[in-house]
């Protein structure tokens, strides 16, 4: 169905999964026979059943041949890196950038084994059927549209995105949108709309490098916040942050952070933003990965509770829909003008072709089941990798259990260096993505991050197999 | 032909334009007749008849009836500014945006007539054609392009490019081609790569108001450089800033210089370039005007002149291929690596199905027949737009002579404030282009840009009329 509304599977499995969130079915227990939940909620057999197979993708419940679908039981998931080490007495210089490069560049040939890329798997995503709604839609395009899109964007890509903010409970004001060349425009126009260089700048800790490498070019400070790798950003170290510090801004992922896979909770989200009210300083809400929840409605974003207008919303299609078109936003209150206006100055204007296509993609309604299918897939993934992360990572190893997304974090036994771990399973031919590159002072030594997002590479089981030996081999 | 090579008739009109330049054919002198000219080159009536046509668009014969074709007279061009005013002792902070945005807002509106619009009209440009090949070009995309092409850009266009650099004597390094969102995130990229926040930027005087926006957004200072209208920056002056300034970094466009329209001539470009490398100061060259030289071959750029690796050229396929496509790139000599980085930092990667469209269609050989098209539209057009400006603008009122683009500088009699002539323009339904948005101390009170890049469009006429009528009567 359109714009999110479940189906009537994905609803039961919404319910269980809470079920099992809250506690009233507990690792073990038995579900409710097809028979009787069909019953109970007045549904035929195949909605149960597909709503159950849902729940096994998910990693949530899991078959037992003639005996029927148990609550899986999980390890628990890592807790954060020590929170005690956060914050720093200083704000610190980012310099980053250099490490990161030297890393990503390594890891870009398509003959290596893709467990340290950004990116999920290409073949995901209805290249076929955008490349079709982009040609429908430039036979329609009147010249005239070139000169009077310009820096906002396309008005008919704006109106469709004003319209799921919308239904996700988030009404925009009407000037309030930019399009963007990807996310990664958005949050940079956004950074610099509300700093000044010298200026601090409150971020995850880990943090996704790229917010280390913007705060690095325009020469700002990091002060790095605890952050609880299911939770998200903890409330009590940023109040004390922001007494502490003059802070500019604050740069977080409240939805599937990069890279732990932390949800901020509803209720946390609305004390943060709340929080950051108080003290007047502007969130600028990375939500790249929002729609990638693994449940059937995605989560909130942070500025759903904004009364403020400091809360500077960045998303993208490129994590979802379309990668390589380039197309994001930023939906950014009362800094739009500047942001509309650095936009201006900086790049001009977003390429109209990706807009228009994307545009008539969302129009002929496919949009939510592809991102049914999507999430599945993904789920159903990352659950697989997180198996075989336990069976072959040495004894120690944690690792994160997302809601969502398509990575993962983990903390290997202390003792062994990420970095030399990368450059080793270089040589064999594999990349990772190893936590140095996630903080300003490279604390993360022993954590990396794996990419779960490439369903069906009959690469990755050899690949984890030989990254946890040599994982075991430098204990 | 391929690749700019002249048909036999352009390279007639292209000699015969020569010996007016040097003067070997003057003002009044008459033609040889088409029966001469075939004898004396060899060549057929219907190929002198279409090198006739041809400088009579680019207005530099006329045809009188029964009498042959006439080398036209021309005014003498405008002169510059006045050149004992730069440069200014001190550097100046740059606090021009506001202005501009506020001009520029005003100008948006298709009721308008466009005279002060920085975009020629769509309708010059192939956009069905370049659909159809964005359809074809999609049609055989592979999804792991998604992620290989990244921030340099599409490998297949970045080939294209090299060749047409090499054609034009400009052989590139392998990796300096970085493609962009439009020149104006290259030039923005550049800017950065090459200076840090307090330094001093040598521009033109007048300059393109999007430099100086770069300057602002970056705390960069602006020195002006003298700047004859015709032949471009002085170097003379240039020679003295570089002794009196610590320069960081010149911005600067040799082609068809906006908003004058002057051309540097290869020898003075070498001279630029080399004087530059003395002192070992980039050279960021805009070259998005080059190819609509109103003659034959475009003319070369700064960057054919460079040994050092210090000229970081811009180009851009939006003002003479594809607008609303923002596919530019930069060839940034010694900096590219940064600008890379910089590049990847700031927006990532470049929208990949516009870059392949474009690919696609400068692979299919008709973009030399498109530019011989639009330059010959243009040229006829601009040349039109200045008899118009002779006839309707007050006495005293001087107009540049461009050898290409789109623009025409009016210097109108001292006392008219054309900021204010320009509010009396929009109340009439007119756009113009302040002289004011041309430098950082708002130094050119009387002056405006028009924009001749609309032929066809039926009001243009009444309002050059409108506007020289308001001219008129400021004074």
């Amino acid at each position: 169905m359109a714009d999110g509304t479940p189906t009537r599977y994905e609803q039961l499995a919404d319910d269980m999964a809470q079920a099992v969130r809250e506690g009233l079915l507990k690792a073990g227990d038995r579900l409710p026979s097809v028979r009787q939940t069909c019953q109970r909620r007045g549904v035929s057999p195949s909605t149960v059943f597909q709503a159950y197979r849902l729940l096994e993708a998910r990693g949530i419940i899991e078959a037992r041949p003639r005996s029927g679908y148990y609550v899986r039981a999980h390890k628990r998931p890592l807790r954060a890196a020590p929170l005690t080490a956060v914050p720093r007495p200083e704000a610190t210089e980012v310099a980053v950038s250099a490490l990161v490069f030297d890393i990503l560049e390594s890891t870009r040939d398509p003959a290596v084994v893709p467990l340290g890329s950004a990116f999920p798997a290409p073949g995901l995503f209805p290249l076929d059927e955008l490349a079709r709604a982009g040609t429908r839609a430039m036979r329609r395009l009147r010249p005239e549209q070139i000169t009077t899109a310009l820096a906002a964007g396309d008005e008919g890509l704006r109106q469709a995105l004003r319209r799921r903010y919308a239904l996700q409970g988030v009404p925009l004001a009407g000037d309030e949108l930019v399009v963007t060349n990807g996310a990664m425009e958005a949050l940079n126009l956004c950074l610099q709309a509300v700093t000044r260089p010298g200026d601090i700048v409150v971020v995850e800790s880990p943090t996704f490098y790229a917010s280390l490498q913007a705060l690095e070019r325009l020469g700002l400070r990091a002060v790095e916040v605890a952050t609880d790798p299911q939770e998200g950003v903890v409330l009590d170290d940023l109040a004390r942050l922001l007494t502490q510090h003059r802070v500019a801004a604050c740069w977080f992922m409240p939805n599937l952070q990069n890279p732990l896979g932390a949800l901020m909770p509803a209720a946390r989200k609305r004390a943060l933003v709340e929080l950051l009210a108080r003290h007047g300083v502007p969130l600028i809400e990375d939500d790249v990965y929002g729609e990638l929840y693994a449940d059937v409605r995605r989560p909130p974003p942070a500025k759903a509770f904004d009364q403020a207008g400091l809360v500077l919303h960045c998303g993208s299609f490129s994590k979802c829909l379309a990668p390589g078109y380039r197309v994001g936003w930023a939906a950014a209150g009362r800094h739009a003008p500047q942001v509309l206006r650095l936009k201006t100055m900086t790049s001009l204007a977003t390429s109209l072709p990706p807009q228009l296509a994307i545009a008539e993609y969302l129009a002929q309604g496919s949009y939510d089941r592809h991102l049914r299918r999507l999430r599945a897939a993904l789920a159903a993934e990352q659950q697989r990798t997180r198996r075989l992360v336990e069976r072959y990572f040495p004894a120690g190893t944690r690792v994160t259990l997302p809601e969502g997304g398509y990575f993962l974090w983990l903390e290997l036994p202390r003792g062994i260096d990420a970095l030399e771990l990368h450059h080793r399973a270089m040589a064999a031919g594999i990349s990772t993505a190893p936590g140095v590159l996630f903080s300003a002072d490279r604390r993360f030594t022993h954590h990396l991050r794996l990419n779960a997002g490439h369903p069906g590479d009959a690469r990755i089981d050899p690949a984890l197999r030989t990254l946890g030996r040599l994982a075991g081999a430098m204990l």
